[in-house]
């Protein structure tokens, strides 16, 4: 899961790197003074999931990658063009840990307008306990959730998904989660 | 609500319009011959709003843009950089029909991977019935589910989500719609 931004492409002596506003619009955009493209920026979708084997057991994923390498997320990253949310966050579960998903609930939607990015993480059932490490991860497992490395977790993001998805055990036909709030935050410290 | 794509830029002839495969990247990406530049594409999120008075009526705007133009939609468009999604829906009432919003649920997330666009629709309360056109707007009103033009829609996600929010009178705490099944599509059908 992915909090910092994609690939990004050149250096910043070539390529889209002036920000203009361009005509007949209301804000600045940038610009490459080179060619005249205009490189509109819009927020990015990562896609994820909280996938669950039969017994309980939850699939993280040690980080092989920065930021945050040997930290454990969640199976989650950028959604690619012409897949669908759920297609998406399947072929993560399966590049990074090797996991087959089936999609169950949308558990929660983030929003991290700081760095433009919508997280939507789904409720998955494993169709099989059999994982194993893609090329991103370092190690992938099945954790109970007593077993979960709290302090090792690579973004708040997977924390929260992770007490969301637990608040909803049993549950159909919910609302996603949004972004904690201050009170929600401080319930699930007195829980630790 | 568009289902085109925003505003490009450029012309054929300038700017990225190579597709090539970047090196260490395993799928082909725009580039541009002149500057070395990687246009990454992603797919954009459009968010948009149910906004309904208390009677009620639920907030329409006639399109005075292409593609649709003179059909009638619900207040949505491209969520922004640096704001949240129900921020990005919140902006979009006010642009395009003046209208106040607080929004209440998640109604439905569409996917539509042939243009690489997710669409978030939430059910929102209008907190004034004073509306009016905005720029993108020929006109706007608010309509009695009796009154609503199904034949002058713009776009089948305007219907969806009409349908989907009509469903849902009442209810909290609901997980949002998705793409409807044909067989959701038939009994919307024979309701006609
Ligand atoms: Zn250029
Ligand atoms: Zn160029």
């Amino acid at each position: 899961m992915p909090n910092d931004t994609p690939p990004s492409s050149g250096s910043p002596s070539s390529g889209p790197r002036v920000m203009t506003i361009p005509p007949g619009e209301d804000r600045e955009r940038l610009t490459c003074p080179d060619c005249g493209y205009i490189a509109y920026r819009n927020p990015l979708i990562v896609v994820g999931a909280v996938a669950v084997w039969e017994d309980g057991r939850i699939l993280l994923c040690r980080r092989a990658i920065e930021p945050r390498k040997g930290y454990w997320t969640l199976p989650a990253g950028f959604m690619e063009e012409r897949e669908s949310t759920m297609e998406g966050a399947a072929r993560e579960a399966w590049e990074e840990a090797r996991a087959r998903i089936e999609i169950d609930a949308l558990l929660a939607v983030y929003d991290i307008p700081r760095i433009s990015q919508v997280q939507m993480i789904f409720r998955a059932r494993l169709l099989s306990p059999d994982v194993e490490a893609g090329p991103e991860s370092q190690e992938v497992g099945l954790f109970r959730w007593q077993e979960i490395p709290w302090d090792e977790l690579a973004f708040p993001t997977v924390t929260w998904a992770l007490r969301e998805h637990h608040d909803r055990l049993g549950r159909h036909d919910f609302a996603p989660a949004l972004n904690p709030t201050p009170d929600t935050l401080a319930r699930w410290d007195r829980m630790l």
